[in-house]
């Protein structure tokens, strides 16, 4: 399978490290081969027909954080003019998400769709606003798009509904959609901090950026829930129709007075027929929701099997390259279909 | 699909109702239409090339509990006898477990792959004692086994593995794999009631049997184990290779002293390339392991994604019969790979 990745930030070398670690494995269970024609950051773009060095691009980034600093490199070229000029059979894009216009990811991956390459991607912002469009490109062109690695980074989700749990239908979705707020929330907790105490730590174990509104203001939760709502219960919705609300108004005495009558807060995203929306909710000790750090976790609730839940790592480099590469792998598996 | 269900207890019957509910879903998302040709309980068996009515199998069993009652049911055939007489595509067997010889489901699958029959089973016993034979068979006649129900009912586990984290090699697994003393020792926790109060609680509600050994001593846990260790480590090994210890030896003291500490004692599994032991074990609260009553839960770790932790009812007939039908879709949708 002949991939062009495009955006190399944390996601895109753990995709590329990866695909490096699990060569043998992949080739020995699936008979997979995955080869990287091209690939491009924001500086600019690298392509080989013949197949590019996974080892000797993360070398780049790693030297000089820019691939347009390779000597074989074309400085300036763009991820869409790459789609242009290189051969492959699955665009891997993982470029930062906006939530204002969804760019530079959706129109990559329009270009990739209309050229019939199938779509892996982590990226959230196209998805939260353009679900339908983009789906329905997938569909009349006859490809795959994947998104595993956008709601919850390691934390299977999308798949386990699809794949796992394809004799239920799910009729609601209650989770934990973002790690940085749950360990901010966890925090508070166990050490009776502030929310400005636990923020700042979050920030200097890189866990929180240093402009954290996404994360606590319950955006990136909602973009998730967006999606989670789209795919598997195939409600049409778009990032404004959630109801959001973060956690900057939690204080540390609400937390121990729920702490006393043997509860947690946590800020939950809840999808189902009716509802669409996050906030801070009271969650009982001793449930699957009541998980703490930067733990992802969802719960999915069907007709037949009753509550399931999904708990993972909901971001990291390799955790979230490898929901990607799972759905590689689920793309190389279907070819035959 | 044409299917023989052997077996017609809580589980079977729920394979039944839940063939009855999902037949509009099943049509409508995979083209996917189960008929009952076949089906047998330990009075006799009833078939018909033509398809059998579910509901009127379900409304035989409530009216006497035998299949043998029905006027078209030839009284004493067996169910290895049945697979002789019916045309079927797949052989659903939910027969009780044995754990001293496995049978008789041992011989219904070994029979239907001999034909080759796909197979889905809910049991435990023949895959603990003899796993590596059952696969053998399989393998052999180019049929599926599926068991994602013999572990942990409607918890997805297997499927999870092996489908939602394909690009992963999982390193070990460890989790409450018993419903039943998860209950108890949740009881006692909550209630600081003794052990033997809370089993006696556990019994009057039906989540412990009248004769509680299998649960309470830790074998149902490590019937589960093997299958686990087998099918996803891919590690040959049985029942008599698992250390076993029960939970009851715990006392109200031992879970009072682990919660002012800010821990739970569980009946914990653990399978990896050294371990394979059930026992209990002090977790953390606020970790994935730290869930209460009658659930199963199971972390798999593993070399990209982390730890990824799924939670289930491990029981109930419906949610059981679910990983059932899910295992069915699977069948039907690989049937043209």
């Amino acid at each position: 399978m002949d991939v062009c990745l495009v955006g190399v930030g944390a996601v895109g070398q753990g995709f590329l490290r990866a695909v490096q670690l699990k060569r043998k494995h992949l080739m020995e269970k699936y008979g997979l081969e995955i080869r990287f024609t091209g690939v491009a950051d924001s500086s600019g773009a690298l392509y080989s027909p013949g197949g590019l060095d996974a080892g000797e691009i993360l070398e780049q980034k790693k030297a000089t954080g820019r691939i347009a600093d390779h000597p074989s490199a074309v400085e300036g070229m763009t991820g869409l003019e790459l789609l242009h000029e290189a051969e492959y059979d699955c665009l891997v894009e993982a470029t930062p998400t906006s939530i204002t216009d969804g760019e530079p990811g959706r129109s990559l991956l329009l270009e990739a769709m209309n050229e019939e390459k199938h779509v892996i991607t982590s990226n959230k912002g196209h998805l939260a606003l353009f679900y339908s469009e983009l789906m329905e490109a997938a569909a009349e062109k006859g490809v795959e798009l994947r998104f595993e690695a956008s709601v919850g980074g390691a934390m299977p989700i999308i798949n386990l509904a699809r794949d796992t749990l394809s004799s239920c239908t799910v009729e609601s979705i209650i989770g934990i959609l973002n790690g940085t707020t749950n360990f901010i929330l966890s925090r508070m907790a166990s050490e009776g901090s502030s929310y400005e105490q636990a923020l700042l730590e979050a920030q200097e174990l890189g866990i929180a950026e240093t402009n954290p509104a996404q994360d606590v203001e319950g955006t990136d939760a909602a973009c998730k829930a967006v999606i989670l709502a789209n795919a598997i219960l195939g409600r049409p919705c778009t990032l404004r129709d959630v109801r959001v609300e973060g956690i900057t108004g939690i204080t540390p005495e609400a937390i121990e007075l729920a702490a006393q009558d043997g509860y947690m807060i946590k800020l939950i995203a809840e999808v189902s027929g009716e509802k669409l929306e996050v906030g801070p909710r009271l969650v009982r000790t001793g449930s699957p929701y009541a998980v703490d750090g930067t733990l992802n976790m969802a719960t999915l609730r069907t007709d037949l099997a009753g509550e399931v839940t999904a708990v993972g790592r909901g971001a990291g480099s390799l955790e979230t390259a490898s929901a990607m590469l799972t759905d590689a792998v689920s793309i190389w598996r279907n070819r035959g279909l």
